[in-house]
């Protein structure tokens, strides 16, 4: 009853700032949504969706997403990785942790490989978007990574 | 803004998998929800929505759904009771835990009982869909309940 | 693709009942939002919305919100913070907590001071919705702070 996307754009961002909410805003400033208001997702990409720079939304808008989120005071880093199956369909992970990028790449890839597995289907293309970040200035720091939907 | 859902299912559905994001992924695909974006409702059913079975959904539409989600590396049971109410709305309770399907189904109808108690109004129907399971030959397992809207 | 809204109202509300479920389903109704299906948004008041009284909404309707929900069997506090800065823009912080209301408040307006900062700009106006209460003849305890999105 909420429609089908047509579009889509991977981001990713990272701030700080002397609050956990005010670190998460800026990250979401820095991946260029930090004036929608996200709707949060599980997570499928729709098998005719296009990825596609992200508009101009409206600031205030309403716009679903996929969003991996790391807060901390030291280290956080975020991924997600959507892979491509054979039927066109678009798998989504999203990993947050107080840990390197590495790490939640390695993670988010695994659980891409693990969905399609289960599909009983072959990944014909995979890709990640990470942020990492520890704070320098401030006491928050945060890492976002998102699949942005519209259209 | 968002509309007054129409129709609604009643699904479950548990998986194992060897990460916590695919077992959950299995579980939904098990329940028929596997290939939509679910968005997280707070939990009514409209007066006039109709019970029916699940459609087929376009892979990738956003779905707004109320679900009761348990992952974990041992048994894991998930609940969602739906109460109809005299005036005719339905309101709906989740449950998840690393316990028993006794147990959250327990919860979920104490959560009911409780909510029709605090709005003074009797219960004319009260149904429960539990899903329960424990990883067999894989790391994690998942079980998921759902209310599933559209219409 | 789901539209900004051009409507908003702040409310709150406090409630309490034997499960903590239907304790914030009584804060809920006790801010006159118990009938809604409420999504969940990060945060932010288009440049042109307008602050309202909640109109009757269709019971089970899908209304978009910023929620901030605190539930526990003590004290428990929730407020909503809204900065309107110089472009017209609102901007909104959430804090829950088994805490007093003044902590909460003290929070969420630091919250939102900073992220105006953040922005490099000044806000023109604060705002703040704070709910507070403990349970008196109930084991839980939930407050409600909201705003909400229409039109």
């Amino acid at each position: 009853m909420l429609g089908v996307p047509k579009k889509y754009a991977l981001v990713s961002g990272t701030g700080e700032a002397d609050t956990s909410l005010a670190a998460f805003d800026a990250a979401l400033i820095d991946a260029g949504i930090g004036d929608c208001n996200l709707v949060e997702l599980s997570s499928i990409l729709p098998p005719n969706a296009e990825e596609d720079d992200l508009p101009e939304l409206p600031p205030g808008s309403i716009v679903p997403a996929v969003v991996a989120k790391a807060v901390g005071r030291g280290l956080v880093s975020s991924c997600i990785c959507v892979g491509r199956l054979e039927s066109g369909l678009g798998i989504v992970s999203e990993r947050a942790a107080t840990d390197s990028a590495e790490t939640v790449r390695r993670l988010a890839k695994r659980d891409v490989e693990e969905m399609a597995r289960l599909r009983g289907e072959k990944l014909v293309e995979v890709r990640t978007v990470t942020a990492s970040t520890e704070p320098e200035d401030a006491e928050w720091a945060a890492a976002v990574a998102a699949v942005v939907f519209w259209g």
